[in-house]
């Protein structure tokens, strides 16, 4: 199958804007699986709540997943793509996973990072895997990645591919991704964006692109430039993170001690 | 505090000589806590569970423990270090915490790797932490690296440092350790051995060297050679690790979501 991320810089509050410019950038691509990153359509750097209720949108109704449906219908694509969903009074951070046939699934990021506390209602909706019919897929978003437990939870569950849309800052998540791939057998595709924000007085974020594919042998398939625009699409064979055997005498989650795990 | 590892290719099966130099090579150090590497007295190599037998030693009672407390005790230091352990028939890929007054505790090597699994039992001891006054200290033997809810579940105990002797012949574990010091705002001491084995009809193992010592924010302080002996002694401010803020909105520890892990 084939899989790949948009890796770009989405203009603050610019949503229009910023699905013009990916629904441009992916009009011809030919690939089963695409992931953008976390909040792409409506930028990152909120500096009020009444900022992410103005941008916030119902999941599906709302303007960014229906072009995203559109999207996926023209393209006959899956995608997975982060945006700030509002249920009621309520803003999540989230990411839709949609295909041609609409709206699959939606994931509320569970580990908000810094001022995202201030602004969004912490996940609810756990850690699911849905089958695409290509591949299982569950999504993490961004942050997701410190915590062992959410990569592991979707193993468990046969996810084959972790889908990462991020707005990654500090340096440490490209590398972690291959342990998390090492340690569930599984795929990982994260979806970074660039560009830096600068909003409201706060202090300036300057996001690290390096949006990347990792295979379940944590190799790295392709890693994006820093600071670069960059849409990469490659092949992948998403039964290899079917096997969970390392060699004769050791498979990956059977020999898990949970007896001996206090967590 | 100072904490360090000795890098060295034990010769199989030659434990006097193995432990004479030790010895030797840690005569005039002066540090709070030394890792040695997995089975260092014994090689690592096994080929049947006769000689598995044969070279296990009983704890505290064995010739390579009491070494170990002797050596601790005559540089007033702890020392955590792998040995194949004997408990009547049974044996474990254990590891030793001693103290200038004795043995302190015993680790059972939890995730066995490879054909050791035909040869030790896999251990029941499950993750202790103790504290050696200087600092809280956890043990992972080798392979245990690639199970994150070993470190983890050192973490909640109260884990300053994983002390985590190893025989490493994959590539993925030094990158790894980041991760695992990233995710837990833990120290780590990885103690790897050199050289390689070629017994018994066997496949030759060659071990990767690369011990290093790993900050809580993910800085390796100093990573060995592949292949050269090296004694690495640094000081590290274990308090560190107990401070679990990773800014003013997030707390590692805290911020898990317990309730929508499946694990």
């Amino acid at each position: 199958m084939r899989v790949g991320y948009f890796q770009f810089a989405p203009a603050f509050g610019e949503v229009a804007r910023n699905l013009e410019l990916v629904t441009t950038r992916l009009a011809t691509v030919q690939c089963d699986l695409m992931v953008l990153p976390e909040l792409f359509a409506s930028g990152y750097q909120f500096v009020s709540k009444e900022e992410v209720e103005s941008l916030a949108e119902p999941v599906p109704d709302g303007a960014t997943t229906k072009r995203l449906i559109e999207l996926a219908r023209d393209r006959h694509m899956h995608v997975v793509a982060g945006l700030p969903e509002r249920q009621g009074k309520v803003c999540y951070n989230s990411a839709v996973l949609v295909g041609p046939a609409g709206l699959i699934g939606t994931y509320r990021k569970t580990h908000l990072f810094f001022e995202e506390t201030l602004y969004f209602t912490p996940g609810d909706t756990g850690f699911t895997v849905w089958d695409i019919g290509s591949a299982k897929v569950g999504v993490l978003v961004c942050f997701d990645w410190l915590y062992p437990e959410a990569a592991r939870t979707l193993a468990l569950k046969g996810a084959d591919i972790l889908c990462h849309p991020s707005n990654l800052v500090l340096p440490h998540c490209p590398d972690a991704m291959v342990t998390r791939c090492l340690e569930n057998r599984v795929f990982s595709v994260t979806a970074n964006r660039i560009g830096s924000e600068e909003r409201g007085g706060k202090e300036r974020l300057t996001y690290i692109g390096a949006s990347e594919v990792v295979t379940p042998r944590g190799r790295i398939l392709h890693r994006a430039p820093r600071d670069q625009e960059d849409l990469t699409i490659l092949d992948i064979d998403p039964t290899e993170a079917r096997n969970k055997a390392l060699n004769p005498y050791n498979d990956l989650l059977r020999d898990r001690r949970k007896d001996l795990y206090e967590l």
